[in-house]
């Protein structure tokens, strides 16, 4: 269950460079590659000829190739050419809405005229130069919501992360979350507490004492379809926590863009852009390397989760205050599916 | 097809040594783990919270901590506590009738409330200083009773076991099979043959000749659900075999005990308890070694009888004179199994 | 879909060298071997008594004695003898035609009854002396019919053989494609070009000069249920082409045996036959390796394709005229099959 007429980040641009990539998103097996002029472009992995994955083809002059016989394919998902061939009367295939922004290449997976760029996130730690970015990319058997659950409440990291960013005073301190609009905002402020490795790691990097006392924050904000981005960062006792002045605080943003495969796995895009030092490319390579491994160790836990709910489908999960995020998300989401299923059924009864 | 109220072995108690184990057993997944002043508890492994195994947690003062969020669940499968929460009113989790006796962990995956300790088989070699034992565990591809016919039929060593415990002789004496109660019993004799070679290893391990003839028997006992204990061993001939006085024979008990873990897999605990130099580890540890050679010959013809089975689910199979002991504990399964579906449906008839 | 009542290609004689090989052909398991003074025998990979796979055994004095408990199978597919037993009741379990010819074992999968040895390609250049011939096996995850389509249309070599047999002058000339009784012929002649790297080392082997321009040749021949030999050399321009005299041309017969396995997977033998310096073995194996490598880049497009397909069952794939060769082959194919079919109903409403 997902929206299919929303953005979704599908690769990264050095996924596609060079080659065409093959990527099933929402369902949908799509060939993603640069086309005319350097354009990205998505269209159904299916050549009309003989059923080949154009994923396993080339492009030339921005025309994609068929690795089989040579079928020549434009960007709108009409064949250009074919060696020896009249190629008019050949079939079309599905072109997808996509766009690159902020150092991802989006798709729309739904109908692509309805879709709109003006509503892909705006980025802004992506644009400047006073931010720093580093993120890889994980593929997952789970549902995009235990994800997005998983991201919704934090209080997992002193169990999961217990040797890097989890710390016992995350459980102590209730977090409390609001919806405004279709934005779903989880926070946590947690004062005068020791920073556990991770934030310490980064104090030193920004040039801070890590061994006094820190106010710690984490803002969590869900946004449809399933985007969260999350604040984070540690100030010295006392300075304003949040709101400290740069020189008293490590702080960062953890990016996630959750992308479903199917309805039961993903492709999820993690990093994290700081807006300290962002000339540092070592400092980059540490985080993204030391966030690889915390990030990795949710895996497992998700995907024996979902395992698990496969094999109890009756079963009812509680919904507590700290998972009063995940809960509103999905809230969120199930207004938007169902909103696209009532639009195609009066589509349906008005043909 | 299986009893579900009956005792199986789980685990040994080494598997979980500091540390919770998730095992299915008879279709159930459950977490086994040392609770409270160490005693063995066994519980349904999914979190009342969201659905996580806890077995990928772990163990604090004798509470199953789940590696996810954190709830402290309790022996009874009541919640006991959770970060920040009530717990009250958290659904219970099953847990299971489980007992450690024997130095084996055994678990009654049906009724919790029917599970009589004094049903687990009373193992008199493995509480006695005069024996030692060492076995292993197996994760096969098969049905359970296609291991038990494997055990009560043993003309498979001439076979299977060429090179080990397998000798013409065996098929050249028949077998005979009674059934005692719930017990079968299947048993053969072989007179004044020279021992093959595992069993010369076993006489020279106990200081006796091993180039002169012996007489040999296998004794096969099936005790339901899916017990199998053969008695084996050589003595030299003419001494009384089977009978014959300790100075002139070595003998042992072969060890099996056969947990359904599907329908079509199961996990075989094997073993062999001797009573000759019980003190000598280093014994042990080779004829263990020589044991799991021995059966690991067994596996991927199980795996692969059981595919062909099931390519073939109107094939009668025959049922020989040698087949006797397993066709007569299938028969003790069929009637045990059907007398627990009458006691279901009477439950919900006069509900 | 595939004709039963035909021979296939089941092996390679090395295959069953000294031991009883398993192979599911045409949905049927067989167990293959050499029975009663070396003849090949196919039979049910089924043993009568408990059901295991009669392949795990081994053969003695022409016998097929299965390794689980030593019943003695005889090549009719009735058990000889067993330890202990009478084996007269015993159900027959079924035996398949089988020839050996031509260097390859051959197996009709349909009713025995109606196997043609007559049927079976005459093979000349596996025959004589003055050829030479090298192959192998490959096992790929595809329906038999795209194997066909593939090597019925080789403008597919520009693009997957871009290296060694590909070139653009095979896209720009159309081939004919004609059918003569049960037999398609399609066939391209390239004029006066220069010949690519496969071709140049074959007229270095063959003693001719590589550099100078050439007269290609392709000509596909399909039978059925499931072969293609085609014709392949170049000739120095202007010498005759195909018609040239030996000492001016380089030419081999490309071997493809392409035996159902499942609904979408297959054995598919592959090999060249040639008739210069048939005495060279180096020559023959620098040969089938360079072909082993061509065809295994086949291996990922055919079962991509195929899993493109199964997700798009509604979807007609093209027709064009360099399809003809294996849109003919189906023809043929799918008329086979419906006479099977109709003979089987007819023979089910006279009994």
């Amino acid at each position: 269950m997902f929206p299919k007429n929303a953005w979704y980040v599908a690769c990264t641009p050095d996924e596609i460079d060079g080659k065409p990539l093959g990527r099933q998103i929402c369902g949908e097996k799509m060939v993603i590659y640069r086309g005319v002029e350097g354009r990205v472009t998505a269209l159904e992995d299916f050549c009309p000829h003989r059923g080949a994955p154009l994923s396993l083809g080339f492009v030339e002059n921005g025309r994609l190739i068929c690795g089989y016989h040579g079928l020549a394919m434009g960007c709108d998902g009409h064949t250009e050419s074919m060696p020896g061939q009249r190629v008019r009367g050949f079939p079309k295939i599905r072109n997808f809405a996509v766009e690159e922004r902020h150092g991802f290449i989006w798709v729309w997976p739904g109908e692509a005229s309805e879709a709109n760029p003006t509503l892909i996130p705006l980025l802004e730690w992506a644009e400047s130069p006073d931010w720093a970015y580093g993120g890889g990319l994980y593929h997952i058997q789970c549902d995009y919501r235990l994800m997005i659950d998983n991201l919704m409440d934090l209080t997992h990291e002193t169990y999961v992360h217990a040797s890097s960013i989890g710390q016992k005073e995350i459980d102590e301190v209730p977090p409390t979350t609001r919806v405004e609009g279709q934005e779903v905002i989880t926070e946590r402020h947690m004062e005068n507490i020791m920073a556990p490795p991770f934030w310490r790691m980064a104090l030193r990097g920004n040039g801070l004492a890590d061994d006094v006392p820190v106010d710690r924050w984490q803002i969590c904000r869900f946004t449809p379809p399933s985007h969260v981005l999350i604040e984070v960062g540690v100030a010295h006792a006392g300075r304003g926590g949040y709101n400290a002045p740069a020189q008293y605080k490590a702080a960062s943003i953890v990016v996630d863009f959750i992308t479903p495969e199917t309805e039961t796995s993903i492709w999820y895009f993690w990093g994290m852009a700081r807006n300290f030092q962002p000339q540092d490319a070592v400092l980059t390579d540490s985080i993204r390397e030391g966030q690889g491994k915390i990030f990795s160790e949710d895996l497992d836990m998700l995907e024996r989760q979902q395992q698990n709910l496969l094999r109890n489908p009756q079963r009812q999960l509680l919904k507590l205050n700290i998972d009063a995020g995940g809960v509103q998300s999905r809230r969120i989401l199930t207004r938007l599916c169902e909103a696209e299923q009532q639009a195609t059924s009066s589509l349906i009864a008005s043909a």
